[in-house]
């Protein structure tokens, strides 16, 4: 069998164009968490320039001359010429690269840097107009972004929806076909859900959550909880920045970001646990890969599996805030003393229809993604203008969750996503609710005691088990073929069901 | 006359160049002030690779090509064949791309990134055995990084001596011959001047430097420094390092670093005024040459001359703390009440033989300088070993300064420069001082009530005469024809000596 060492010269190119891309995160993350005002022009200049470098030499003569001895280039076919076959690792690596590299070849490099500039300078736009609630102040950025990402879709080509082109980059195989039945089946028992839970004689109190918390300790309990979880903190850093995310230049450079109020203890304490979810991903990668797609995460939805599960599954479980309760308690004597576990479980469980996704309950959250998922069809599909979206978004708020912005900057400014071209981004986030229950039952089958060892606080064997389930592989399986790997399955929204429903059933004692 | 404008695509080809290299600053940025101790090795590749991708682009044909219309390739002469001349700008560009252009040409872009990556890891290595005062554990990268400075001095070619072929990079022009009597004349005047100032029954002390001074108000009071100074937060940052520094990515991003000390009040505050000159200048670079020699300072020796001028003709002086003293005592009100000006003054000019360079008065300073000089040739001209530099620096030390230190970390491990390569950098702080002090004369003769100003906290008006006569002409002249611009005469000692003669001669009452 042909293995991986006989693919070292393209790995070694690979590298280098990944340093090439990784310097670009670099660039991104200070310009998120540390940049002054004044930098912007430039910097979207700088990381324009870069991932002009890293493209052309993506599509250079040199990676298709190292490329084409081993894959057939219009097929991805792998080349058995001398009769060998090439071992499984060898095989996904040349399926992956020759995914990338064909994609690649479709875009004019000048179109890569042109929107890598105009994404950039729109992301920055962004920040200021939902700072100042005022959408008619991005919408000029908002329009060239959309334009530009239809003309992307027209290049990489699709079948039925340009839309799609736009999704297979996020999560390679999802298609609106394959999503839409899985957003109705959310939709058709999810919605009657909600309903029962409005109607329920259950009031979960959760305004101990809205006291005053100082900053510096939210955020060292936030650290805590990242150590607990195994988060690296020799390979990785906490920042603060407007829009909570994770970044990695390698696995041992990972960094997370979070947020914190004063007057809304959730929200740090969450950011942290679900970006320490993604960060254990990025730092369970195999270094000896970096470059390549096997040490490359799978896709969105498997990356957001695993904040999620850390998020929601853990982070919002009985069995964690028995451990991780009391410590909190001492943090914050004073707000929480009398204020017991299963109150504060409730509070942190709280269903209620409210504006922002990131702050939306594990069951609201999917109707949130639905309304993005159909605007954004709508606008790359050309049925929507970007003009018209606070009235559409409004309009969808108020058919799904019953409410209605006040505001643009708590409506469709809300998310940072679009401004940088990320459409087709947001659905990942609910195969990411998917895949996290998914995943998390198998872990319980698979791992003796799970819930009493998060109980004692030991949540390092729950990390272990999705680094050797999960992380390891990098893009060795397809996010199909991960998941029944794992799970014996493919994706399938029971799990998830089942968990609200009984997890809100007994909550709500519906 | 032909005109910049015809230069246009050789300038946007140079942008490209320039973004890359400023992607390789952030990241170099970020390794100092941010970056997890884990993710040293693979960023020490990824800026390796960012400067392989710079140097290659800087010798590549289309470089060649843009360069050659205008440009007589082996000798630098801008091309008139057709009878029409460039203007100087255009003369002035075109010399020093050129000057760039045939030096990069002579460097194997291999050995670049080898020399890149070396250095990286090297300084890393460095700061560790600084901490562990174990000068063994950096000797192996010590002796890598200097074989490879020979190495690129080969390469480079030089006369008389291949730490010729080093200086020069930092300072154009400069040479062991230009050097040796400059440091002669220093050392003639210096060495009898300090014994003076030993023997004078002056006893001046600082102790009130090294009392309890809150950190994070020593870093507020440099800040506000800073601002006076017309540093521009909006276009820079403040942060901490183990040894401060500035860098620029443009204009309009341009970070100063510092370190503080709870016992040592002069350590943050000066390193503050001092890098803040440094900043100043590079924010006052004209942005729409971003890129081009043009928008680029002019050498090492000319941009320490703005550091120091503010951190001692200006940090140093009555006129400064006339106004500035009171804020201090209100900010340490508790450690500064019953210390006056004059105390104050007198405390932060005390002449003192010490072990650390930068934390060394006016007058022993230039002494640490020679012995660095004179330690670097050596190494480069290959008299003296890596190893034998702990010895060899303490017997120096004894025979410039009188003293030795006891240990290698505050002797030869003190200075960062030699561990990411860079020898013939040092003579540069000397050459410094004095363009400093040239310079500030002719600003005291040219600026109305110059002292005046300062002592009413009108700094704004010394920024905009170094911005006017210095910082927006970029590398327009060399620094030999900049003097000669700014004060008419090329550099000279006698300023300085001038000035450390009088400054201490009242002091210490010679």
């Amino acid at each position: 069998m042909k293995t991986l060492k006989m693919l070292e010269e393209l790995a070694s190119q690979l590298r280098e164009i990944q340093r090439i891309n990784s310097a670009a995160s670099v660039l991104s993350w200070d310009q998120e968490t540390h940049m002054p005002a004044g930098g912007g022009i430039a910097r979207a200049e700088q990381i324009a320039t870069l991932q002009g470098v890293a493209h052309q030499k993506l599509i250079s003569t040199d990676t298709e001359r190292l490329l084409k001895t081993s894959v057939d280039l219009t097929t991805g076919q792998p080349l058995d010429h001398d009769g060998e076959l090439w071992d499984e690792p060898a095989q996904s690596l040349l399926r992956e690269v020759w995914r990338d590299y064909s994609r690649a070849k479709k875009l004019p490099s000048d179109f890569v840097i042109k929107l890598s500039r105009e994404c950039s300078l729109a992301q920055q736009v962004w920040a200021e107009a939902k700072e100042d609630n005022a959408f008619a102040d991005f919408l000029p950025n908002l329009r060239t972004v959309l334009a530009l990402k239809r003309e992307e879709a027209q290049y990489l080509g699709f079948v039925e929806s340009p839309y799609n082109a736009l999704l297979d980059v996020y999560e390679p195989g999802a298609t609106i076909a394959g999503l839409r039945p899985l957003f109705a089946q959310l939709k058709a028992r999810l919605v009657p859900l909600l309903k029962k839970i409005q109607n329920s004689a259950v009031r979960i109190d959760d305004s101990v959550l809205f006291h005053s918390y100082d900053t510096a300790r939210q955020m060292e309990f936030g650290r805590l909880v990242l150590i607990a979880m195994g988060y690296d903190f020799e390979r990785g850093r906490l920042d603060l920045s407007a829009h909570p995310f994770t970044t990695s230049f390698h696995p041992t450079d990972v960094r997370v970001t979070t947020r914190v109020h004063e007057h809304d203890l959730a929200s740090c304490l969450f950011s942290c646990i679900h970006e320490g979810g993604h960060g254990l991903y990025d730092q369970g990668l195999d270094p000896l890969h970096y470059g390549t797609p096997l040490g490359d995460s799978v896709s969105l939805g498997i990356h957001e599996s695993q904040s999620r599960m850390w998020e929601n599954c853990v982070g919002r479980s009985r069995a964690f805030w028995r451990f991780f309760y009391p410590v909190l308690q001492q943090t914050f004597h004073h707000q929480l003393r009398s204020v017991d576990t299963e109150h504060f479980y409730a509070a942190i469980n709280r269903v209620k229809p409210s504006f922002i996704r990131v702050e939306a309950d594990e069951l609201t959250y999917n109707l949130h993604i639905m309304l993005r998922f159909e605007i954004e069809q709508d606008l790359i599909e050309g049925r929507t203008k970007a003009d018209d979206l606070p009235d559409l978004w409004n309009q969808k708020m108020k058919e799904y969750l019953g409410i209605t912005p006040s505001t643009d900057a708590e409506g469709v400014l809300q998310d940072v996503h679009w401004s940088f071209g990320a459409f087709g981004y947001f659905p990942t986030y609910t195969l990411g609710n998917l895949y996290a229950v998914q995943f998390y039952e198998q872990a319980r089958l698979e791992i003796p005691h799970l819930e009493d060892e998060i109980a004692a606080g030991q949540l390092l064997v729950l990390r272990r088990w999705l680094g050797q389930k999960i992380h390891r592989w990098g893009r060795m399986f397809t996010p199909e073929r991960l998941a029944q790997r794992v799970t014996g399955v493919s994706l399938t929204p029971e799990p998830f069901l089942r968990y609200v429903e009984r997890k809100y059933g007994e909550l709500y004692k519906l």
